[in-house]
């Protein structure tokens, strides 16, 4: 399947997701569906339904935790981009949640698509009584979590305007975005009944295609042109964010970038042939900034 | 057991159940176990714990979906606190979380224990290869979400102000407060393996304890002492909240309530003389307000 094949899927079922939940009410079922719908590349649910296609060849079972990854990953960037956090007023060219339905809303709305994620797993790994599925949300959960994604959350928010150090900046992007697409590559791997060593090949290509992206991000944050983006550029500068530019400059950092990128695609050597999507969507991070 | 042996329990198991998750950045653990530890009666933990003891001699298996329950009410009550939703200053007689840590590490110290209950519940539930645990925290997960407790929240906020009616204070009230009465009840007889009707009566339970307690919430603030209470009362009739008291009086409230701690009491009738220290604990809700 292409990309746009996979991201297809994710878009037809996130709203019959949230339907399934039962009656929302009206504001909260409308701010939870306006950032759901923002667009975006669906890459984290893309990366779990491709890891699951690794080894399967019908990706539908899948979809479910899919999308579930995906309600975390726009909680994170509605609450992300709160006032007292980042205070970002445009994402995807469009006002974000707080600016469209106010603070509340918008922090419930957050609140609601983490709840839902996990409601959604749950509900599907006990209608098939899945131990793959059970573990496989675990793995979600950790990697969304405390130690996880909110750890590099916290540490991104309270070293703002610190001395750039690549121990911190590392830290803040191994969790806050290599996490959240690690997450993937085990869940999607662990559905599909991978073994050990499968599974440590999706993680080592998530922690690295995760670290160049990030890498990447700061680049076009740094140079990219915000009507192209749909965002607001220079904010990482503009807030004293920690970035890999800021520690080690642009030039290096597209060197590291590209150093992970070969890192990641080496790792699905063992999957032969079936890995090579997976390779061709880790090169094709780097295109946006070459 | 008596209700301190069990407050005791989940006391003594809380700190362990948030370092058992791993290396979690220092402030975000700190802001997280600063609103765990400030107190409050434990009441949905003892719940799930009552409700596995109405089938279990032992109740130290619930434990970790006992101390996972009180991590989301926990969260609810941070974020609930926040500027932009209730602004409340002060909690359990201490400054609210965001006073003390800024609202960004509040607003991650909510997502951080909402999320660590899942994983606590995913784990414990994978590690011993679970349906029931699984089924469980469905089960807590759907009353916890966007069409319970959230869903409550959600009135709770944007009905601010608005002309009082029952219909509008028994949906908010079902769901802001009674949802998480219910769902220890559930989760408790869920996981001790209780049938359909045992579950039922549990869930009846739950509910009339729900809104009795909540309707004795609404007198207290109205009439309570501000130095007993350890928060400010008289914040509902300021915010324009919708109240029990606001839609019948006091004296109409009253009645009401006791007329629900008898259905909750009657429901425990099934389970006989095992069900005597959930009747008492309901009995107990109304003597804060005789």
């Amino acid at each position: 399947m292409t990309y746009e094949a996979l991201e297809r899927l994710v878009n037809e079922r996130l709203p019959d997701c949230l339907n399934s939940l039962g009656e929302i009410p009206a504001t909260l079922r409308e701010a939870m569906l306006y950032s759901l719908e923002a667009g975006g590349k669906r890459l984290r649910p893309v990366l779990l339904l491709a890891a699951y296609g690794l080894l399967q060849e019908d990706v539908t079972p899948a979809l479910p935790y899919a999308c579930a990854l995906e309600m975390i990953h726009t909680y994170s960037l509605i609450h992300d981009d709160l006032p007292a956090m980042d205070n970002d007023t445009l994402r995807r060219g469009k006002p974000t949640n707080h600016v469209r339905f106010g603070e509340a809303v918008a922090i419930l709305a957050g609140d609601g698509l983490l709840n839902a994620a996990f409601e959604l797993m749950l509900r599907e790994a006990a209608a098939s009584e899945s131990l793959a599925g059970l573990r496989a949300a675990e793995m979600i959960a950790r990697r969304a979590g405390v130690t996880g994604m909110i750890a590099g959350q916290t540490l991104d928010v309270t070293l703002e305007g610190t001395q750039p150090s690549l121990d911190k900046v590392g830290y803040i992007h191994a969790h806050k975005t290599a996490d959240l697409l690690t997450a993937p590559m085990e869940a999607g791997l662990i559905l599909a009944g991978a073994s050990e060593d499968q599974l440590v090949a999706g993680r080592t290509y998530g922690y690295h295609l995760g670290i160049a992206f990030q890498m990447v991000d700061d680049l076009l944050d740094l140079e990219g042109d915000p009507a192209r983006m749909g965002k607001h550029t220079g904010m990482d500068a503009a807030q004293g964010k920690l970035t890999w530019p800021a520690c080690v400059g642009s030039a290096r950092t597209r060197e590291d970038a590209a150093a992970h990128i070969r890192q990641a695609v080496e790792a699905m050597e063992v999957f032969g042939e079936r890995g090579i999507f997976l390779k061709a969507l880790a090169q094709s991070t780097l295109t946006r900034v070459q």
